[in-house]
This record gives C-alpha cells, sequence and structure tokens, in this order.
C-alpha cells in the first residue's frame, strides 16, 4: 500500500462518555475511513437480519418483580473455570486494525484493565499474539479459528495459540464463504493489512486482499468431525459457533462440542436468517444445560443482555460497539463501553428485582405481539 | 443555584381549549425549559416502553353497543370510601415546579377547582405539605413514598402524610434505582430546586442534585414486608405500585396490600418492558376483585380510560397531561385537562353504550391483529 | 351568514376521468373550503379507526381462482325488491352542499344518471325532499333518520319520507352525539346551511350550528323499541345502522329489524373500534341469511367491494368518494364514481373468476400475516 | 407511429457489474422512457401485492445448518428432460422491446450465452419467433400462449411454436382481462410496437394499442377445457400459470395439467391478492410431487430463490430483474444477471450449509413473526 492510499485509522486514546451503545455507530463513522466504516457497520443482503438481530429483542418484554428485595445486584459468573466479573466477553472480529491504529492489542488492553471478563481473538485479527498479549497482559482469551484446507495448518495455528494461552478454541462455521455484502462490492474494500495468524495458508499476507478472497482460501467443508479434530488435537474445549438449529446444537453435543455459540455471525453472513435472539430459546432447550451456551449479534443495551440469559444464553458476547468504541477512544473506550454495560446491566437487574444472574436466567419474559 | 442559571419555569395561569391531550406535550415543550422538559416527556432506553405505552392502546378495540338506551353518561365511582366524580385521579408525579412555578400547589389547586378526584403527592414533591394544603384546600389525598433506608426516617415521613390527610399511602416499587434516561444524561439534567419532604434522608436539599443521586440516597432493598411496614406503622391502606405481573399482584395480595397499582412508571424506569396496558388484563384476572386496581402509563384520551377499565382497572391516574397542562396553564390548566377527560370519557360511554362505570368494566373489547 | 364568509362551495359539473378512488380526497381538497373539506374528509380521534377501516382490506387476501369460465360478469343483485345493477349503492351523508353548490340534488341525479342504485338520503341533509326529488327524479331512495326526542316530530319526519317515497328507514344509532372530531374543534366549523328536513326540532335551522350542538338536539336514548316504532309507525323495512357486534345484531334481529348496517360511520363516532371489515364476518356469521346485511366504511377500490361481499355483506355504501366526486364534477362527477366502481369491480370479479355476485359471495379469502 | 413520438428504447450491449438486482430498477429508470418504464415497474390497484411479492419472502427465515460439510454447491437440476444448470429460468414477459431496442432477442440471446436455462417467450413478445431464434441458438424455449376467441387461430399459433421449437406451453390464466394499472392508466400507455405472434387476432398489430385493448381482444372464458385441448393439439406438456389456490391445483392436475405455475403476474393483475410466495407452499402440498411447480413474482435475491425451493418450488422463473438488465447492457446484461443470481445462490446455498438442490427443497424454514 502506497503512502498515498494509506488506511487512517484513528488513533485517539480517551475515556468515552457514553449515554448509549447505540450512538457510537453514528460517532465512529465520522472518524473512520468510509471503506473501513462500511466494512464493520455492515452486513449482507438487504441488512434485514442485520437490523433485525438488534429490533427482535422488542418481540419479549421483561417482567420486572417488585418488591424483590434487591439491592447491589451480583454480575459475576462463571464460564469454563474462569470467574468473570460480568455475563459479557468480546465476541471474535477480525481486523480491529480498521478501527483504530492500535489493532487488537489497543482492545486487549482495553479488556484487561476492565478485567474480569474473556478476549475473543480471531484468526483474522490484524496483530499478531505477541502484539496482542502487550495489551491482554495474561488476561484470558478464546482463539476463533478459521480453517486452512491444510490440516498441518491447522495443527500449526492451534500450537500457536495454545502456546498464546487460549482457554478455548472457537470453530467459525458460518462463514465459509463471505456474505453477500453490498457495502464492500461497492466500496471495493480490500484490508489495508495482514493477517499474520492466517497468512500461513494465503496467497499473500493479507493486505489489499478482500474479503471474498480470503474466505476462499480458508476451508469449506466444514463438519462435525472438525470439532473432534480441534478437540483432540488441541486438548481445549470446543466452541461450535454459528448455531442457529437445535439439530445443529443436537448434532455437535452428539459428537463431544463444549459450548454451542449461537449467533448469525452479526447478520453479516446469511441474509434472510431469523434474528440470533429468535432462534436462542429452542436451542437452550435441547442443550438443556448441557453446555455452556454463548450468545452473539445485536446486543447494544443491558436489556438485550438480560433478555438474552433469560431466554437461555450463558454469556454473551458484544462486538460492534466495542469496535466503535476502540476507534472513539483506542483501549480506553474499549474499557469505557465495557463499564458502560456493566452499568447499565447492574441498573436492570436492580430494576427487574434480580440480584444474580441466575436470578436473570430464571426471569420470565412476555411475548410481545 | 445563581441567578444567571434560574430555571425559569412557565408562570401562566389560564384555562385551556383542549382539543387533545397529545398535542399539550408540543406546546408544552415550547414554553418550558428544554432540560426540565426533557425530563417530564422522556423515557428510558430506547423509549420503546414509553412509546408502546401509548401504542398499545390500539391492540384492542372498543365495540360499541347500538340502541342501548344511554343519555347522560354517569362517570361516579367509589374507591376506599371515596365518593369520586370520574375514574380518573392524578398520579404520582415527582417536581411539578419543573412545569409551572405554583409547583405542586398549583396542580393542587387545579384539582380541588375540579372537585370529586384524588390529589397523589409525590414524596420527590418540589413543595411541602403546607405549600400542597394551600391548593388542595382539603380534598382527598394519597401519598406516595420513596423510602429511606432508614426506618425511623420512614415512620417520620409517614406521620407527617398521615397528619396532612393522606388517605391511602402509594408504595413506589418499581424506581429503587433511576431508569437509564438518555435525555436527562445528556442534559446533565439536576433538579433547580429542593424537595422538603425527602431532604431529611438525603444530603442536600435535592437541589442541583441529579435523580440518579437523589433514587440512590433512597431505600434500594424493597419487598413484601415493606407493605407491611407502611400498613400497620400508619393504618392506612396502601397500594404497592409498579405491578407488572400476575405474580407480583397474588404476592402482595398474600401479605395483605390493599390495593394493586398497575404502572410501569410511564415508561420511565425499565425499557424493555411490556406496555403497561399489555399486563392490565392478566393481572386483573388473578386479583379478580379482591383489592381495586389503579391503572396508569398512557392515558391520553377517553378512549384509554375506557379501555384499561373494560380490562380490569377500577381506576386509572393520569401523569404527563396533568403535567404539561400545568406548565400551560397553571391550575387553571389542571382544571381544564380534567374537564377535558371527563367530556371525553362521556362522550366515549355515550358513543359505546354505557351508562356507567360498572357498564364500562362490563364492556368487551376485540383484540386486534 | 354575511356575504364576507360565506361558504364558496364548488360549482363545477363534467365528467371525471377517475384514475383511482383515493385520489380523489387529495383533488378535493384543493377545492373545497378547508372547514368543509375536514369536515367531510376528518375522522374522529387518533383517526385510528378512519385510517384502519382502508388499511384492515389488507387483513385478507383474495384468493383467485384460474381457468374459471368466466366472461362478462355479471354485477346485479337485488334488496327489498329493488333490481340493482351493481351491488353498491349512496351511503348516508349530511350536508352534500359543503362539497357542491348542487347539494344532495346533485348527489341524487347523478345516481338517477347512472341508474340501478339506491340513494340514501339522510335526515342531516341540506336540500328538501323536494329539492332531492328533481335530481333523483322517480329512482329508489332509503331514508335515514336522525330521531328527534319528541316522537311526534319523528312521525312527522317519517310522514314525509314516506311520501317522498322511501322504501326503507335507516335508524342511525351509532351517533347519538358527535364523535370527537379534533378538526372541526380546531376549525370551529359550523354549518353553512340549514338542514330543512330536522329543522322542526332545532333550535335554529342548523345554520351556523356544529355538529356537536345538532347532535345534542337529537335523541340520544335509543334502543331497539326504536326499531319497532320506526317499523309499525312507517310501515317500511327498518336498518339498524352502525352495528359491530354480533350481539347487537342478534338483539335486532329479535325485535324485527329488517336489515343490519355493520358500519363505524366511517371512523367519524368513536375512534379506538375495530375497522368495520375487521367485524363484519362474525356479524355475518351469526345473521346466517335472515336478514341482508349492508356494509360501509373504508370502500375505495373494487377489491373492497369485492373482500365485503366475500365476507358476509350483501351490499355495500359508498361514501366520502361519491362525496369528492361531486366536490370535483357535481351530478356528472357522481356518475363518474359509480361507473368507475362498476368497471373496477367487473374486472376484480374477472380477474377473480367469479361470473356473478353469488359467486363473490362464495369466496374464499385468505387472512394474510 | 411519426419519427417525433419515437419511443427510444435504450441501445447499449455491456456486461453488468450487478451488486443487488433491486436496485437495476433504478438505474433502468434513468434511461428507459418514462410510459415503458412504469409499465415494466408498475403493479396494479395500490401496488399492495406487487410489494408484498418482495417483502412476504421476511415472512420467512433461512436457517443454516452449520458443519454441513458442503463446498462448491451444485445448482443442477431438471425439468422436463431439461438439465439445467441452474434451478431458474427466464418468466414469459410481453414486449421486450420497451427495455431494449433488441427486443426479445437480446433477452434470448443473454439467456443462450448464458447457458443451461429456458427462455419463456410470451405471445405478446414484440420479436417474431424467427427474431429471437437468431438470439436464442437452439436453446430451449416455453411459449407463453395468450388465447385468442377463436381456436383456429388459437391452432395457427400453436403450430407454430412448436415448429419455433418450444418443450412446453405455458397457459396464462391470469391475465382475462388487465389489472388496474393506474400508473398506465395516468400515462395513456400504448404499446410502441406490434405484437407479431398474436396480431393475427387483434383489430392492428399491437402498436399505439392499449393493454387494456389487446387483452380485450384475447380470450376471457378460459377454462379446464383449454388445458385439455392445449395438451392434445400441441402434443406437449401444458403448465397453468396463476395459481394461488390448492383448488386450481388439484383440479387441472384432475384434467391432466403437466405442471402448475404459481404467480401472481408479478402484482400486476388483481391486487389486494396475497404475495405469491404466501400461497406456495400450501400448493406444493396439495401438489404433492405429481407435477413439477415453477414459481414467480417477486424474485430479487439468492435467498428469495433457496426460500422458494425449500417451500416447494421446482423451479423459479426470474422476470423485471432480466429486463431491467437487458435495458441497461442488452444481451450482455441479461448474461450478467443470470451469472449473479447464479453466484448468490450458490454463495446461499454453501451458507445454508445446502450441497444440492435437493437439499435445498428439504431445508426447514422458520415462521418469522
Amino acid at each position: 500500500m502506497t503512502e498515498e492510499n494509506k488506511y487512517n485509522a484513528p488513533q485517539e486514546v480517551k475515556d468515552l462518555n457514553i449515554i448509549n451503545a447505540i450512538e457510537l455507530e453514528d460517532f465512529a463513522k465520522e472518524i473512520v475511513p468510509h471503506g473501513g466504516f462500511d466494512y464493520m457497520a455492515g452486513g449482507s443482503g438487504d441488512e434485514f437480519t442485520l437490523r433485525r438481530n438488534v429490533s427482535a429483542f422488542n418481540q419479549k418484554g421483561i417482567l420486572p418483580r417488585m418488591a424483590a428485595d434487591v439491592e447491589f445486584p451480583d454480575t459475576q459468573t462463571k464460564i469454563f473455570g474462569h470467574d468473570l466479573k460480568v455475563p459479557f466477553i468480546m465476541a471474535p472480529i477480525a481486523a480491529h486494525g480498521l478501527a483504530h491504529e492500535s489493532k487488537e492489542a489497543g482492545t486487549a488492553k482495553g479488556i484487561s484493565e476492565f478485567g474480569g471478563t474473556i478476549m475473543s481473538i480471531s484468526a483474522y485479527s490484524g496483530a499478531s499474539f505477541e502484539e496482542i498479549e502487550e495489551g491482554l497482559a495474561g488476561n484470558p482469551r478464546w482463539f476463533q479459528i478459521y480453517m486452512s484446507k491444510d490440516d498441518d495448518l491447522n495443527k500449526n495455528i492451534l500450537d500457536e495459540a495454545k502456546a498464546d494461552g487460549a482457554s478455548a478454541i472457537i470453530l467459525t462455521a458460518d462463514a465459509t464463504v463471505s456474505g453477500n455484502r453490498d457495502r464492500d462490492t461497492r466500496n471495493e474494500f480490500v484490508y489495508p493489512f495482514g493477517m499474520p495468524i492466517v497468512s500461513r495458508y494465503l496467497t499473500g499476507s493479507g493486505e489489499n486482499m478482500s474479503l471474498n478472497n480470503i474466505y476462499g482460501q480458508s476451508k469449506q467443508k466444514i463438519d462435525l468431525k472438525d470439532i473432534q479434530f480441534i478437540k483432540q488435537y488441541s486438548g481445549l474445549p470446543v466452541f461450535l459457533k454459528g448455531v442457529q438449529t437445535p439439530e445443529d446444537a443436537m448434532a455437535a453435543i452428539a459428537v463431544g462440542v463444549d459450548g454451542i455459540w449461537v449467533s448469525n455471525h452479526g447478520g453479516r453472513q446469511l441474509d434472510g436468517a431469523p434474528a440470533s435472539f429468535e432462534v436462542l430459546e429452542e436451542i437452550a432447550e435441547v442443550v438443556a444445560g448441557r453446555v455452556p451456551i454463548v450468545f452473539d449479534s445485536g446486543i447494544r443495551r443491558g436489556e438485550h443482555i438480560f433478555k438474552a440469559l433469560a431466554s437461555g444464553a450463558d454469556i454473551v458476547a458484544i462486538g460492534r460497539p466495542v469496535l466503535f468504541s476502540l476507534a472513539l477512544g483506542g483501549w480506553k473506550g474499549v474499557k469505557s463501553v465495557f463499564e458502560y454495560f456493566e452499568n447499565d446491566l447492574k441498573r436492570v437487574m436492580q430494576l427487574a428485582g434480580t440480584q444474580t444472574i441466575t436470578d436473570v436466567k430464571n426471569a420470565r419474559l412476555k411475548d410481545l405481539k
């Protein structure tokens, strides 16, 4: 990339006074280069699923309980032996460098300063494990793999992730090719920097490559045996990410998956799919507590976290709001948005009459017309 | 508060020619200082629940009965021994001084001039009991308590309310912390005057304090025993306000509550909750007439009063339209809006073929798509 | 009314090239004085019921039948011994003089030139029976009574209507007081001319009187005995107009009513009522063909006529589109709009695979989401 | 048609870089003469059915299957002995010359260059069989008949179509008269060129004639015997096009129809009908695989093709997007849009976890609220 068309990612590092996580997108739009912003904010096709991911939370109403003897709600929970101070973590997202020059290291530092949560590292990270560790400073991390067509390279990547300290592997199954991202096609968007983790299996570093190109060079033929391969080779718990049906949840559990990750990739892959929240409850019913459920796609409010937990999720993962906060304030922005969600969730828990995360999970929601 | 940034509340006193209660908000917006207006008009979060409180009335249609032999419909009803000329009363609202310099005394005078209804006095009133009595002139009143963390202070407040003549106590259970009011946060809104009733438990008078601060200093850990405490100490009937579930209605009745107040605090507390009207019918079914039900949140038309009564409410409480009328015309404005609702309800009753409030309560509504 | 503020009703007489009956309202708005236009076009309250009257037709879809051997569909039908060439008639509407200087006489002439349908004459007509007869020229007519509080005057009116040749009486039961017409209140609307038929029981001719005033001087306490009184005194078949429930249809049939008129008065009376189309099917089920059903409120397309007939109506009555056409083209405009609906209905019948009105009535509709 | 008011159809021939098939309409609007554009893009009545044809796809969500072992999805299928490389074909559409000077020959050439699909030739084509064959070059074609009132002429047309190589006849049953096309009426639209195939039964060539006129001269009284007549006379498989009810599908199968074509003519005929997609599933249930089902009306995305196949269609037909592409790029534009849909469908199949068209047809959709 020549100097002239260099991607000018935001660089500011500052605390954010977040009023709500929705307007963060508008603010980020003002400072992030157009192509990068559209890549981060956009969805596939008509963006029907993208919009519905948020609006579907309005299909169910929280029924606040009165006189429930609640004070200082406790947001702590556990997953795979990690003690979390909040039931939400960082969602795996590619190419944080589009949002901020500090790349994934900035996000990692924000998370480590907040503490008590988990960083998900995408194989499509623009930063190396070493760079991310500078920010993460030993805090918990999970590794999201995009598999190579070559299993030796997959082993190689898993070795590195494990050496880096990943405590679980997230197998991304909903992105074997790129969704139909009209915005990126129109912008002729290419990544302005390389992807050190997966560059071993790309014809190039990732820099100046399109999403279609990179996805195309990754593995398409993912099947249930890949869960077993990753689990056996790494010895780590494995999530299947992208689950949207009870059938898939049951099949994955049958082959030994350690966690179900309900997601539609933030409305970025198959448009015309239901909102992630719309499929959560029926999946949770068949999972029946046998393995934990992580939920993502559409979380913008503490109320959304509450509704996802009350519908069967064990923890939720937050994506775009963190990325927009990274753009707006670097690692301090990331810390700010985690604090915002923590405060917002505590407020919702107090008002809903729920003292603990267990209370939240047992709360009854009302189907709205 | 210095002279320069003094809050300039409207001062005019005049009769209002009210065409509908919806546009009162627009008119009030023109004359009430921005921060005060947003505090009064705003809701929490996305204001989903705020909007839905009004729009949910469209989920059910009134089925007017023809040739029903009705003339001069009779709007009289009773509650706790009070003979009311209309089935609606003043909802408890904090800080009327934001709307008009006459504060709660202005509202009280409007109500007393209208006659045959009940003033709800909020513990977060900006006027003292003595000031309010100047307007209320012996008319019936209920007292809405926001409890202190110190029960001695609560007894102290209840003593005063009783001495003032309150004939019932409304225990506010849905506001143990402030809702997430984006508008107030953005405006950095603080009350421009003190709150004489609760100032005994605040670090300050209330003046220049935020809602968050004041709520935070009030009691969070409200439980069913508080109903019993208030009832036994005051000897007065107690309402539990904020009920949105059959479960809570049953639990409160089990400990001896005297009335159920179905409300979501006008969409100001927990956003993402159903409309108040959406939960009314199922609560009324379990209450089954054992105690009276007061309904608030969203009333803007005589049709809304009709639908609430036909869905199980015994009386309804009206909030924002009264406050906006206070802003626009002082006590005369308040009287005007009560007269507007009386006339509007009589018209609806005539057209619906219902001679009495009992007829209204027995009317069948149609579920609309 | 002085010369200065004289109401300048349109005067033009011309054929209309009607593309659709919806835009007639926009065209009429340009030439009818503001107060008169709002009176004609407006509804009550939020105009929720007004809008829903039209949009509710989208709740059911026509299922066109293929290869149904249809050509030149036959729109003829009968009611009370009248042979109609189309299954639609003129709805009873007050004060046609607001639309055109020819008043009801213009409407009547348009109808008589079209032929094969029925004129409904409102007791609130601005023209006398004699003036209307100049246009109607012996064609069939029904008389819509607004009853006086004095039964001698009612007899007097019925005598005149019968002498004029009315073949049925329509008892308006849904308008014992005026709906809450915000537009008229805002415009301080009064009728610019008198009402010769009911002036005998008004304190004044009707000129310069508000709708509220006129309704208020009419009879409120209408009950089922009024059906019997009118029937026995006039010896004519009687419709109960304004029926919106199966209960009322059954009650009216029990006392000998001759026809049920399903209507919500065009959304002008009780706002918050269901669309007229929404209640039609369940009423038709209980009427079960014992008496004919006339349907009005919301008809704007041939498709709407089809859906009403397929839902149980025997004939439909059309109101505002006729009045707007009267404004735009006098009697020729009225003839044009009747021809428009005839052609539109024939087209719909052909495309739906229905040769006769009986076929239409037997057609199955699909409930849409 | 004089030189001055000559219809200037677009002439450009070029490949299109199609981002989505929805914006093709906007681009075509800029270059196609107004009357011709409105004719192509418009629907009947309120265009309710036109809009709903597309939006109804959002009533069902695709449930993507994870880890389904899919790579390079196979879009091949068969119908009536034709091997298709994609499960979509060209819908029968009149008057391609409105879009491009190359008329149907341009469309045919685009299709033949794409290969592996079927051209539907409308009897209302502006090009002759010979002209179309220049583009089609021996590729498969079906012929859509609009019947004459004279069966000898129908035999004559069928003879020609058969001689031209048609391998099936599509009997259009949903267009015995023209839909109520407000746009065309307003534009006083007439065809700017003749229709060589049906001119034998028109009073004129078709040039300067309105759609109403042409439809009126075609046969109205189509019934099930016409299916038998066409089948016996031509010896070719016959589709009944326009089926929207299970009743009609069953009746047509009972008389020996060879295929059911579910369509509402793109929302151009009977407005107020359900979306074509809304009726597909229940028709497919009664057809139960006895004859193939072709589906059209509303296809704009690969997701739509997927949902139609998963709801019971065997192949889908695409109309307006092809015509707009013809306008924008002549035959190369047509080839581009077929390639676009092929790529889009393959992407959807990969992401949905479906390797073959059989997998797609077995996929479960989720009813959305």
